[in-house]
């Protein structure tokens, strides 16, 4: 049995908690939060250390931005751990921080996982090395963006909003279909807002700034629905998402080949703690293997993923 | 520079030469083949001990059934390799018989990567890693089968034929779906003949014994149709490909998630080669750190794939 730690318990904590509760090898130790949780299994986080020899993986499900940096240098010197820090920008810096501290201590940060980064960096990776000469396109939704919606309700008159980013069927086509197009987020996604406005304020108006928003709009084909709070509540209040990443390349002779993943998800976060869940198992293996500093998904070899002996997976999964 | 060995010049063989040369990274030593073709770099295979010392990696393009299970036990003693054995239900046999040779030797053999088996077995594996409870759904084509029009050539009265495997887009609506079906190869896809007919043969009578070759035709909804020998040549005869392995899975609180790989193939050969060509770098640089013995794509990190350094796949790729 593989024994779980579980730091942070917001959406993703609580669909790693009832996913490893639900894996075959692997055991939930304990679920850490800065609040006092008075149930079973829940411990405040500056208790950890207590459990140090008890952990074989932690994960950690915190804010990129918040937890994850901090949290993460602080627990490798007695953990082992898996997070989905997910700031592209800084991950170089990131990973820096993460691999001195944890070769020191003998212990596997695997971080940057779940699936953007994760799962689509590894589809990055495989399509550029096969088709060297090529292009890859990312493709994000239909799906809610976290950032985007705050953004809206930001906006002063506006009492809640949800916002959809829906790559546009026509560009993912053309993709398909190798035509030579000057591609960039902006031109390959809609931005679909749904607000619930505040009595008093002017429908135009406000839709004229929400479409402003510098970076987050600007510069999109956005759609703005004005809808009552009980309709926000009942049909845009999920956490579905998904994308896609194409790559295209030509060989010497001229022939276009085209590699294409994509994911269509109900609810973000789990899908999200399965992708985690499933690192989790791999730092446990490799880090048994001696194995130490910091790893991302592209340092991990397919096999350590799965619960699954090497002859099975001769036998059943090649 | 990664020196590269070329064993067998049939239609891989012939993608594999065009591809090395193209990539920036390698260079090609020598092509050995069976057969005495006189032009530079061409050498028959029995004189392949003498680039012993000259070749990093060898990729083997032979047939799986005829080539590659006589070669590869020969050439690994003194070559590190890659092929695309496929006879699924051998792997496990060859693999085994792989790596003791290469272990005793020192040297890696990279056994059964294209791209199915090859990347497929890699989706398939992180599909049932992440999505522990539920489905892997695989689909060929549109393509063309090499072994299923050869069943129909040989065909008394049948003087050349293509048959194309062509997944039926209700199913993979289906099983994009979700729903609950009982999928089997025969039930989700159909085989598409063209054929040229001999004269003084009856069409109806060769139609009725495509129909039921075993295995090949008589579970499968076929389709027969009889064509001239230029329309055949003209427009049957490139060597597209392409498939597809969906994962549908759901998580312990009922959300369902679809990862689904996809690839469209001018060029089947071409895209093969490029596969091999990457592994063939993997290769190199995992001897290098003195990993021998018998892999599968299963063990192989994406990192080495790929020629760029660590901190650049950090900064672009993640």
């Amino acid at each position: 049995m593989i024994n779980i730690g579980i730091v942070g318990y917001g959406n993703l904590g609580k669909s790693c908690e009832a996913l490893v509760n639900d894996t075959s090898d692997m055991k939930l130790v304990g679920i850490f939060s800065r609040r006092d949780i008075k149930k079973d299994k829940f411990y405040k986080l500056d208790r950890i250390l207590d459990f140090k020899d008890e952990i074989d993986v932690l994960i950690l499900c915190g804010s990129s931005d918040k937890d994850i940096t901090v949290q993460g240098p602080n627990l490798i010197e007695n953990f082992n751990t898996v997070d989905s820090f997910d700031t592209h920008k800084k991950v170089y810096e990131y990973h820096h921080l993460m691999d001195k501290k944890a070769r020191e201590a003998g212990r596997l940060a695997l971080i940057s996982t779940g699936w953007d980064p994760g799962l689509f960096s590894i589809i990055r990776t495989y399509g550029e090395a096969i088709l060297e000469k090529g292009q890859t396109y990312t493709f994000w939704g239909k799906g809610i963006s976290q950032g985007h919606s705050a953004a809206v309700r930001n906006i002063d008159g506006i009492s809640d909003a949800s916002q959809y980013t829906v790559p546009k069927d026509a560009v993912v086509e053309k993709v398909r279909n190798n035509e030579d197009i000057a591609f960039s987020p902006e031109m390959a996604h809609i931005r679909q807002v749904y607000a619930v406005k505040e009595e008093g304020y002017d429908q135009e108006n406000l839709e004229k700034r929400i479409k402003t928003i510098p970076n987050y709009f600007d510069k999109y084909e956005t759609h703005v629905n004005f809808i009552s709070k009980e309709e926000l509540e009942k049909n845009h209040k999920g956490m579905p998402h998904g994308g896609r990443v194409i790559r295209n390349g030509k060989s010497p002779s001229g022939n276009h080949s085209t590699m294409e993943f994509s994911l269509d998800l109900e609810n973000n976060p789990d899908f999200t703690a399965a992708i985690d869940v499933a690192y989790a198992r791999a730092v446990y293996k490799m880090n048994k293997e001696k194995i130490s500093g910091a790893l991302t998904v592209l340092d991990v070899p397919p096999k350590y993923l799965i619960n699954k002996d090497y002859e099975a997976l001769l036998k059943e999964n090649i």
